[in-house]
C-alpha cells in the first residue's frame, strides 16, 4: 500500500482512567517519530476540539511534559461525552469534521475511549471511505468497566480493580475493629458490567473480601439480599455487601437521580449503595452504613501492568499507519498486540457470564 | 525507684487509623523483652476486654505475626467506644478493673488512642492511686484529627492528611477534564479540628489544590459560601471545595443524621458534603457533586515517617516503666518523643488557631 503523508489529531474522550494519558503518550510519541505523519496534533476535549478547530501542535510541547503524561492519571488533552448524530440523520457534523481534516491535511485520527467512543471512530470512518477522503481512522480502547469485547481486557480496568480490592481490604479491616456489629454496602462502579465489582472477589485472598456481590448483570431481589445479609451478620455480627452502581433490585424500586441522562441518553446512577444500605437498616434494624468509592476508583495510581498495556496500545495504533492499516480497534490478546475490526469491539457489550456467578467462591448474589 | 513487677495491659481505643498498630507493637514488642514485665496481655476491644476479662497473652501469638502488626492498618486488639463513667459518681468499672488487675497481678497498663482514650488512662491512673494499687498507666496518643495538645502532631494524622491530598490531586484531575464546568464538594474528617480538612491545601502544592476550604473552627455563612463558589466558577467553569465533616452553616440550617449521638454523647455527623452540595446545586444551578472520602482517609497504607513516629510512642511507653514512671502520655517535641502529664495532652483541644486562615494561600471560608 502506497505510503500517506499528512497531519493525525489524537483525541481522548469518556471518562477518564489512570492509564488513558499512556495510551495517548504511546501514540504522540510514535506520530512524532513517524515518516508519514507531518504533524501530530492534539484535540482538545475530544471531538468537540476537532469540531471547534481547537488543536494543539504537539511536536511544540515540551518534550519532558510528555514524557510526564505517561505517568499521569486523567485525560490530558480533556474529553467529552458528544455524541455524533447518525450521518444518515443528519450529517453536519461529519462534513464539519472533514472540513477540519482538509484545512490541515489531517490523514489519520486516533480516538482514545470507550464504546461510545469507539463508536464515533467507526462512524467517522465509514464518512470518509464514503466520501472519497482517504483518513485512516485508529480506535485506541479504554474504559475501566472492561466491556468492551475482543480484547482481554481494557487499560484502566485493572488499575481500578486493584483501587477497589485494596479499599475493600481496608473497609474490611475497619468494619472488623469493634464487637458491636456493622452492615458495610460498597457502592463500585460498573454500570451494565459487573467486572468491577467483581474485583472486590480479590480482597478475599488475603480473607478481607466482602461476603456478597452484586452485579448489574443480574436483577437482585431485595427481600432474598436482605435475608441473606441477615443470616451472615447473625453468625458473624459483620456484613460487607459490594454492589454494583448499576445493579438493579427486581420490580425497579430504586429512585434514580432526577431521572437525568447524560449526552448519551444513558441515565445517570449513583445512588444504589445509599439506597440498599437504608433499606437494609430499616429492614434488619442493625448500624449500616454505605461507602460510595466513586470518581477515586478511576483517578488514582496506575498497576504498572495497566499503565505498559495503555502505552502498548498507543504506540501500536500509531505505528500500524505505516501498514496502511485503518478502521481498527487495537486489543490485547494474549501477551500480543492485535489489531480488530472496530466494530468487533463495539457490537456486543462484554458482561460477566451469568455462568460464573454459579462457580464463583464468593457468591454473587444473583 | 523500686522495680515493680508484674504483667501489663495493652489496649486500642477509638477509630482505627493507619499506624495504631505499629504502636502497638512498639508498646508490646518492648514489654515482651523487659525485665520488670512478667506477661504482656492484649485487651480485645480496649477497655471491654478488661472488664470482661478478655485478655491474650501476647507472649504465645506468633513472632511473624507480630512482627506484620507493625505495618497492618486498623486496630488488631480490636476498639471499643466505651466511656467510663466518673468515679465519684459511679465507681463499678473502676473496680472491676482493679479486680481483673489484681488477678493476673497488673502493675503497667497501656492504652492506645485519642482524646476519650488518654481520657480514660486519666481516670484509672487516678482510681487506682487513690485506692493504694501500684499500677503505673500510659498514654499512647493515636488520632488522625491531630487534636491532642503537647505533641508536635499525632500518628495517624499524615498518613490521612497524605490520602487527602493525594485524593483532592486525583479528584482535581477528574473534576477538570470536561468543559462542560463542574462544582465539586469534598467531605474530609475532622469533627472539631480542622487539621485533616486544611491538609486538602497541600494538593496546591502540585497545582491542584482546592479553591476553598472550610473547617469546623468557624461556622460558615451559606450566603457568602455561595459567593465565593460562584465567582470562582465564574472564572474557571470550575470549582473545589474541601468541606470538614464538622463545619457549621451559621444558624445551623444542616440536618444532623436522625440526631444520632454515639457512646460518649458526640453526635454522629456526616452529611455536610452532601447537603452543601446541594444547596449550591439549588443556588447556582451548576453540576454539582459531593465526594464522601470517609473511612478510607483512616485506613490505608501509612507515610514512612507515621508509622516509624507510632512504632517510636509505642516502644518509649513500654521502655518509660523501667523508669517508675506513670500517669504520662508519649508526645513527639521536635524529634524527641517526652512524656508529658496525661492531662496536657487533652485539656484543650488542639484545633487549627484562627489566624493561621487570614495567612493561607489558599482562602480558608472562615
Amino acid at each position: 500500500m502506497s505510503q500517506l503523508k499528512g497531519a493525525c489529531i489524537i483525541g481522548q474522550s469518556g471518562g477518564p482512567t489512570s492509564v488513558i494519558n499512556a495510551s495517548a503518550y504511546g501514540a504522540i510519541k510514535t506520530a512524532l517519530e513517524s515518516d508519514c505523519i507531518t504533524k501530530v496534533l492534539g484535540a482538545r476535549h475530544g471531538i468537540k476540539g476537532v469540531l471547534e478547530d481547537d488543536l494543539i501542535d504537539m511536536g511544540k510541547e515540551d518534550p519532558q511534559e510528555l514524557e510526564m503524561m505517561n505517568y499521569t492519571p486523567s485525560s490530558a488533552l480533556g474529553s467529552c461525552r458528544y455524541k455524533l448524530k447518525d450521518p444518515d440523520e443528519d450529517d453536519t457534523d461529519y462534513k464539519r469534521i472533514l472540513e477540519i481534516f482538509k484545512k490541515y491535511n489531517v490523514r489519520y485520527f486516533f480516538y482514545n475511549g470507550g464504546n461510545d467512543s469507539m463508536d464515533t471512530c467507526n462512524k467517522i470512518s465509514k464518512f470518509m471511505l464514503k466520501n472519497g477522503y482517504e483518513c485512516r481512522v485508529m480506535g485506541i480502547p479504554k474504559t475501566i468497566d472492561n466491556d468492551l469485547a475482543g480484547t482481554d481486557h481494557c487499560p484502566g480496568f485493572s488499575s481500578a480493580a486493584k483501587y477497589i480490592a485494596t479499599s475493600i481490604m481496608e473497609v474490611y479491616c475497619d468494619a472488623h475493629v469493634y464487637d458491636t456489629g456493622m452492615i458495610t454496602i460498597i457502592e463500585c462502579m460498573g454500570r451494565h458490567a459487573g467486572w468491577l465489582t467483581a474485583a472486590a472477589a480479590l480482597a478475599g485472598v488475603k480473607g478481607c473480601g466482602p461476603d456478597l456481590i452484586y452485579l448489574p448483570e443480574v436483577d437482585f431481589d431485595l427481600d432474598d439480599f436482605t435475608k441473606k445479609v441477615k443470616a451472615i451478620y447473625e453468625q458473624n455480627k459483620n456484613c460487607i455487601v459490594a454492589v454494583s452502581e448499576g445493579a438493579i433490585a427486581k420490580g425497579g424500586e430504586m429512585q434514580l437521580k432526577d431521572g437525568e441522562v447524560d449526552a448519551f441518553g444513558h441515565v445517570k446512577l449513583g445512588g444504589v449503595g445509599d439506597w440498599v444500605a437504608d433499606e437494609i437498616k430499616k429492614r434488619t434494624g442493625s448500624e449500616t452504613r454505605a461507602i460510595v468509592l466513586g470518581h477515586l476508583q478511576r483517578g488514582g495510581t496506575p498497576t504498572a501492568f495497566d499503565r505498559v498495556l495503555a502505552t502498548r496500545l498507543g504506540l501500536e495504533a500509531a505505528a500500524a499507519v505505516s501498514d496502511g492499516d485503518f478502521g481498527k480497534m487495537m486489543a490485547l490478546q494474549g501477551t500480543d498486540i492485535v489489531r480488530i475490526p472496530i466494530h468487533e469491539g463495539t457490537d456486543v457489550l462484554k458482561v460477566v457470564p451469568v455462568e460464573r456467578y454459579r462457580d464463583a467462591e464468593v457468591f454473587f448474589g444473583a
